[in-house]
């Protein structure tokens, strides 16, 4: 290994190589479930670096394993003996387009930087999730990230517009377009994402942006049950015209667990209600923002109108509208420490599913009870994308024997699948859903992937031992 | 052959299978640039079946060459010599699901026969083009087709939520997800959209629908230049929030044409403008269909003023506002006849290009200067998806020396990568696009494709000689 290293100092400089101490930061993930000795850090300035590592690895058989902020939940950047290329100093926002509404950005930038540069041209990069002051372009687009404003803009794959890649043998594939339409041939671009850097190193993206809007209302509800909670989306979808941004559950034991997180914060309600959501909604059309020259209805008071017909008729059991930007980060800190609530008891069974929409309470029904049946001590921490249907379903078991904990697994997956649904969201696959792969994708699709990795990966050195089963 | 015919006239039954002039339907295309004589032509009615023509195909290695409307402009169903593989009969839309908005349907399905299913459940399938009354479910998607709505709604793929397809050995893949957000692998998704027919045969999909519109606002505008058209548009998404559907240029030329095309139709304008944009707007917000209870504006009001703002200023010269159903679709009939315009005189060098959106003007002004230097004679038929950058660009050259059409083609796509575009935007590669593919799409690109090309069609049968480049 020292002749790779040597190789790599060459190549990118005796800084860019770290190893030893110095590689201690690369050797362990954001969950803290997995620690592992890579051969190697490397941190490369430009695409042309990028290319010459790859170029290396791939003559001497090196595995490597892409990393950008480090934040996944699912082991994707775990690197026993791998070159982790890190993307970290790959950072700039290249360009803002304004009129184009569009970014071109390196894989290091950190999603958060990316949205003050946005928002300092009166522009949104709509994705946003708790991770967003670490997490980087390059992880968010190999793992397609979700995330809370999917109801509306999308998963990550639809807010761009292009990519760069550097492949297994170092070869760069420009896919740089600024395009809205393009059929010229296979679809590289969304194969790439969410890929996982299984085949190629994704190392520059032209990004999407949407107007700042002009208003924005957002509020706590309280709900009489999940199936009024949909009717209230509807709803506010109807008399807003889709504006609705995010649409997050939060059940009672999840405030409960957060104010043991966070004991100075305030509670939602003085009561204790069994179902919350926290709505946002926004607009870009200036006549939504303040009662208009014709007496307009002003956002906000779309959104209390719905609540109001909905508290009369006893679906809505309470609501608490921010009144200013403070009360709105207030209700958002609320929902973004999720991943963090998520690990802070070990060991956990962590499940990222979906089902459809209107399926979300049925499978939490049907859960309660597989659950009291398989581990009656366990405790859940349940959040939901409920919009999307998502739901974020983690569980702490009393009983911490692994198999009991395979047990829980597999009954989850049952229960998804058996309504039609996802054992994996938006969290991807990497080491921790391997075996909920083998399980339960299609037999059919799994060999087609396995040959596209063949295809594009013939060496096998991208980020090997993950996505694909065995 | 005999032996192949008498195959597949055991899995499907005498009728499924025809030759001779039985096939005729299924040996030209629409545009009349192709005739082949295929082996024979096989209408399955159902994914077992189809399954079964591709078990027999892949034993006899031959080429399969699926088809479902027959309307596509690139020659992608050109079948010399192998089983034309009909999905027409497979043409149910088997189940709308309004409280989720999805469709299920079968790939035979025609595209007017879907909205109309959408329609009577109060729902839109929002994508449409010339083509809407014969092309395909399986057309459309394997095309990846944009037309009108694109700007508001994306391309098919954005429409999408899952597809089954049956694979070269006759494997059937299980990708029919009803979710919103699923990262469980390599998304087979896209890459099957889009693809031509080269990796698989989509069966079937579950697509996304739309609530209907509740107002729509549809006019014809003449504006003094593209790029106060654009500025038409920046204003008319500010106030509207997005709302608008469509925005589609049509040039003095261009009206022109369809006036000797329609002798019977009505001028738009009594004057003649250069710079005609076909617009519409519409909302699914009910305080956006009539003037409000507090006094709101409704839609048509919204356009009226944007409009009227930019008359004063010289910017809009002339404006015709459709009062009733019927002036809505003579204005739109006026846009969807551009296929059937284009192909109309013969030869025609065809291209379906695409720029960043500001760059149209660019675009034709280089053209004009480019063509009067190659072929002064040459006639051209201009219309554009303004809204996305997507132009139809169609030459009938006065010089028709196979040497000079090439000359053009090549000048058109040397403007278009100049300006960061594409050489096929909405129509796909095919075979009239194969020559460009060579020419201009990224070298490490075309390699990738080829080898996933390989690792799936192992034997080549998949729609053979489209697509990828020699």
């Amino acid at each position: 290994m020292e002749d790779l290293n040597d190789a790599l100092r060459r190549a990118l400089g005796d800084g860019a190589v770290l190893t030893g101490d110095d590689a201690a930061p690369w050797s362990q993930d954001w969950t803290g479930v997995y620690t592992w000795t890579p051969v190697c850090v490397v941190r490369p300035r430009s695409t042309a670096e990028v290319s010459a590592v790859m170029k290396i690895a791939y003559d001497a058989r090196v595995p490597v394993v892409p990393v950008s902020g480090n934040t996944g939940l699912a082991g994707g950047t775990v690197g026993e003996g791998a070159i982790m290329l890190s993307l970290d100093r790959m950072n700039k926002v290249r360009e803002i387009r304004a009129e184009a509404r569009l970014a071109v950005v390196e894989a290091g930038g950190i999603l958060a930087s990316l949205h003050e540069a946005a928002l300092a041209q009166g522009l949104v990069f709509p994705l946003t999730f708790g991770a967003r002051g670490s997490c980087m372009v390059g992880g968010f687009l190999s793992t397609n990230a979700g995330g809370s404003n999917v109801l509306r803009y999308g998963n990550t794959r639809d807010l761009v517009l292009g990519i760069e890649v550097v492949m297994a043998d170092g070869q760069v594939m420009n896919l740089m377009s600024e395009l809205h339409k393009d059929n010229s041939g296979l679809n590289l671009k969304h194969l790439m994402i969410g890929a996982e850097g299984t085949l190629g190193v994704i190392t520059q993206a032209v990004l999407k942006l949407v107007p700042k809007p002009a208003a924005t209302a957002t509020a706590m509800v309280a709900v009489s049950s999940l199936d009024e909670a949909l009717s209230l989306l509807h709803a506010l979808q109807a008399v807003t015209g889709g504006a609705v941004e995010a649409f997050e559950y939060m059940p009672q034991d999840y405030l409960a667990e957060y104010a043991r997180y966070a004991p100075q914060s305030r509670p939602v309600f003085d009561t204790e209600y069994a179902h919350c959501i926290m709505v946002e909604v926004a607009t870009t059309a200036p006549r939504d923002a303040t009662p208009g020259p014709d007496g307009e209805v002003p956002l906000v008071g779309l959104l209390e109108g719905v609540l109001g017909d909905m508290l009369e008729r006893g679906a809505v059991l309470d609501a608490v509208v921010a009144q200013n930007e403070s009360q709105r980060a207030e209700i958002w800190a609320r929902r973004e420490v999720a991943g963090t609530l998520a690990v802070s008891h070990k060991p956990l069974v962590n499940n990222d599913i979906a089902v459809p929409v209107d399926k979300v309470s049925v499978f939490l029904d049907r859960m309660d009870k597989r659950l009291a049946e398989l581990d009656p001590g366990a405790n859940v921490l349940v959040v939901s994308h409920l919009g999307d249907g998502n739901v974020h379903y983690t569980v702490w078991p009393e009983n911490t024997d692994p198999a009991c904990c395979d047990a829980i697994m597999e009954v989850v997956e049952d229960e998804v699948l058996s309504l039609g649904g996802s054992f994996s969201a938006e969290h991807g696959i990497g080491l921790t859903k391997r075996p909920s792969m083998a399980r339960r994708k299609d037999k059919v699709a799994v060999a087609a992937m396995k040959a596209i990795k063949a295809a594009l990966d013939p060496r096998g050195i991208l980020n090997p031992g993950k996505v694909f089963p065995d």
